[in-house]
């Protein structure tokens, strides 16, 4: 990695010393116009999003806590330098020296790429060895540079937030690895497959950290301006929404109307799938509302009906029920957007307007939005075929016996990966039990004898 | 909600594919004078408070932690949609073409709105259902737009931080609900009233965020440049001082010296709310740190003898202690505001600063600063008002007996209204007992048997 | 405090409401070119490594949340209003009128010199009482700035991310004291030396936090435009290159290869500390995957071999290992720092950006990259011996008996300062124990009775 590092990443002029030359000659005014200042907030908003995020999100299981967030952080570590190499080779590669030139712009993408490793992990949570999710991770990683390249560059489909090129393609490839690795015997490790109580709030965190920053996360590479301040204001719109009708259904489709909080902690967060290819279009503040109030609908009856169908009649065992949360929700996203595009008009963009948000410049000059709106759709397909593709040949490879996996009895449990602290188990739970036992056995000993001796 | 937002709803000029051409029109020279690069960080800020920060604060009780931050979550992705068309229609309402233009100001307005009502939770949470809370947000934002275009628009006082419009208004707002819905046999639920070790620790998780981010909460809707920098740094310090002072009162006045973690929850936060008046204001450093210094003694000191004295003898039973937290500190903070209006001078000021600061234009060119202080007082009054009065009414409406309330046994737990993991139930600590009655019961039958046999 | 503050402190120019003039005086276009949009994103990043970060970071142990997290938060609300005094002297001292004037950039440095003592309080967490805390940080922000005016100012070596300003300085003051506080006995509280499950969860939170933002802590005062962001470029790819390798060698070194939870909070983070000097220079990528490569292997095994050898040997009780995550890599970060500094040459900086990014201007105009080099070593000299002296004499302080230190057997208990939740004592383990315990004597009475009757 340091290697090729070495041969290839460079500086790109902004954060190179050469800064102030380079600004001199591009007339640039002040300092303030770096792209960092235009990026860094959406930065650091998307970096807790994969870190914080993604990783407390999964830490619901209850002995799996260590797992959740540790791998989470092993895998986006490794990822995003994977991802800088390979969006690099694809993207910013300079053919003058043959240098990769990186600035904010492609620390952002990098973090996206490994987003949709993150979410293939959710399918598979606690049932996979670190060893075999780095394997997942890198060739997740690979295969997303290149979709990526195919549906951005040669296809020409806008995608800001990543419905389709993320969410889309990250959750069928993990579900297609999980239906590659099913177990049937999972449920010799069913004591450890539900929640305890602080564990679904430390999964809040993950939740709520996930649900504040989306809007970074569909505005941190769209256009500087406009396109940033669209991009945000639609997504936060559509997440209120999913928000409102996930709580409905949820209180509707369980007994005696409670919540349950694995709806809360996921289906919530489906309208900021859902508005991904589109925020930056003129999608109008109701339309984010109407996707954000259909998402919700559909992934909380995704919970109720789906997951558990899936894993019966399918043979997908979906932990985190990603299907529900980014594959469905990506997918619908991928048809707003290409709606969206078709339906774009000159009289409400403008004609500097409509070029600038669909980039109709160079030999795309030409295009109209309804063959945009072709090219968004063929952009959903790649995603789904490469998803899908990818995810069976991977999931032959980690099928290897090498590579470490869990015992089904073990999944689920930081035992197999992690020291785990050996006080808990002797203080709390356990030794009372222990100590109740030993102590109770004793006296019935001693009752015996002294029964006995009374005989 | 779609159909109103689809009606009302569109982009403003900075957030539209326009914006372009706007720029050009108004000489712009970059993109980086969009309003979102000068307020977006601030927002984010803003939402982690909402969401986290209120919603985690709230968590210390033992078993209502899923209520706490599911609750808070709904009713504020509720409270700001419903929030954009109200404050819409009384602040952004374009009447040439009756469309409200939202940007991210109005979404840092609405989310500030949403915390008027969330203040208002803290005071009844445990004890209402989530319908009451829709009913109670849905009034309380309301009244919120309304009280808001009075004092800012019409009274002309200025508010940057929300001491009076949000904090007072919301503070005697939820404490009159509270008094209206006044539980005699609240003792029931009892057992469920205190925090355990590791919800202390969670609702810590919402007072760091709260307190960090407080600066943000104050300066985000100041002017661009010297307010947001001046509004900044006097909340950092107020801030700062309140925790040295809270600290310092909770170790005298607790036996043994020992520190109350309730304290250092709630009052550490009382600095930020008494100065989101006087934030942008020339209040000087030492200005804050007195403010923040005489909060924390004030706050903390109503923790120990106030709540206790309003719950026996006023019949108001506070959960979270929002009087000592946000009501009176936010009084402190109109009282602070007024004096340091009618106190400015074009000596501190200079001329252009103490126009641009108060906003001395169009009608109000010729306003003195002694006069702005009266102004500054009458809005408080008006706070007060509408906070108590506004209270008194909802808190009738609440009393009718359709909203599904928890009885007085069943108030702090979370049981009424979440599907709780049944695992932890038969894993933790109860299913200890059970095994144990079971056991010891069988073996007291298997005693009795034997020594009957013996006779 | 106040006095101080009244009569040292004011605003700058820039948070000043005189700004308009200074703005239209300096031919600045814009209020987007305050300081304030340049740094205000990197404080509050900076503002959240300090409470959060560092707060949930020592929250492992499992009685002792409430004190890692509770006086993280008064030394640094403390810490920070003192550091602006003292730093102010002696850097921001505008002599024309006796004043400091402040603005976004002082309280990052306030932030930065708080940071040094929470380091230090790594070293004793548990094992001192609030007050010699208080006495702790009152010293160390004192050395702090006048070893900090040394380094920077007098020696004019370049210290962004303050490895040796704040990382080896911190470290060494914190082991000293520990050294000097050495309690042979400490193995009295043995039993609350270790973590339990969600104790560890809660300490990730702090370790994600800090990693997350760690490139803001390194760029958060460094120059405008390319300085900020090349610092950030570096720190990110550190950090990442730094997880890989602690899970490596972790895995490595534990029997079964299993993971140790204490590396990965703590020695992820290594790679940070030990770019922060160099993390503005040219340092290039791979550059900073090899340091970040190499602190991960020395952190990891300073904490399988070093820590236990310190204790054993040297009597230096490390809590929270600071020796490995801080001291260490702050050294081979001065170390780098002077290496690249020395390598430094005009055809990769470029002549201007030579002079911009080592600060050659004035007296130093015309200092040599080999120079600097020089330089720096010295400054990290410099940190190193004000650190251990620092530390001996402030530890000697410490150990008059009358700032009530606890008891060994009540170190790393919460019980000494904090009024703990009564409930959890009687609701959660023991006392099942004591219903046990008191249902099965009474049984054992009744059983004896009863079988005494029958005698």
């Amino acid at each position: 990695m340091i290697i090729l590092f070495g041969v290839f990443i460079r500086y790109n002029e902004e954060s190179d010393t050469h800064w102030t030359e380079h600004r001199k000659a591009k007339n640039i005014s002040s300092d303030i116009e770096n792209d960092f200042y235009f990026r860094y907030p959406s930065f650091q908003d998307v970096h807790v999003m994969i870190f914080v995020g993604f990783g407390f999100l999964m830490t619901f299981l209850k002995k799996y806590s260590f797992g959740a967030v540790g791998f989470n952080f092993l895998i986006a570590a490794f990822g995003l330098q994977w991802a800088l190499l390979m969006q690099g080779w694809f993207h910013s590669l300079d053919y003058s020296d043959g240098k990769i030139k990186i600035g904010v712009e492609n620390l952002i993408n990098a973090d996206f790429c490994v987003a949709g490793c993150l979410i293939a992990y959710g399918a598979v949570l606690g049932k996979v060895s670190p060893v075999q999710l780095m394997v997942m991770t890198l060739f997740g990683i690979t295969l997303f540079a290149v979709e990526e390249y195919i549906i951005l560059d040669l296809i020409h489909a806008r995608d800001a937030g990543g419905s389709m090129v993320i969410h889309t393609f990250g959750g069928y490839y993990g579900l297609s690895i999980s239906w590659m690795l099913y177990r049937p015997n999972l449920d010799r490790s069913n004591r450890l497959q539900g929640s305890v109580y602080h564990s679904d709030v430390f999964a809040m965190i993950g939740t709520l950290f996930l649900w504040m920053f989306w809007p970074s996360f569909n505005s941190a590479v769209t256009d500087h301006g406009d396109g940033q301040h669209r991009a945000f204001i639609n997504t936060y719109l559509a997440l209120a929404s999913t928000v409102l009708t996930t709580v409905a259904i949820s209180s509707l489709f369980q007994k005696h109307g409670k919540l349950d909080m694995v709806h809360i902690q996921n289906s919530t967060l489906a309208g900021g799938v859902a508005v991904g290819t589109a925020a930056e279009f003129m999608l109008m503040p109701y339309g984010s509302l109407i996707v954000g109030f259909f998402c919700g609908i559909i992934s909380t009856l995704g919970y109720i009906y789906l997951t558990p169908f899936m894993e019966k009649y399918l043979k997908i065992q979906d932990t985190c029920g990603i299907h529900n949360l980014h594959a469905m929700p990506g997918v619908i996203g991928g048809i707003v957007g290409a709606i969206t595009a078709a339906a774009a008009t000159e009289s409400v963009y403008g004609a500097e307007g409509l070029a600038n948000t669909f980039d109709f410049e160079g030999a795309f000059e030409d295009t109209k939005p309804t063959r945009q709106g072709g090219l968004q759709a063929a952009g959903l397909c790649v995603a789904i075929c490469f998803g899908i593709g990818g995810g069976i040949i991977v999931g032959c490879i980690l099928r290897l016996p090498i590579w470490g996996d869990p015992a089904d009895e073990h999944c689920f449990d930081d035992q197999a990966y992690w020291e785990l602290p050996d006080e808990e188990e002797e203080e709390s739970i356990p030794p009372v039990l222990q100590y109740n036992n030993h102590h109770t056995h004793n006296k019935d000993i001693a009752v015996s004898n002294f029964n006995m001796e009374q005989n």
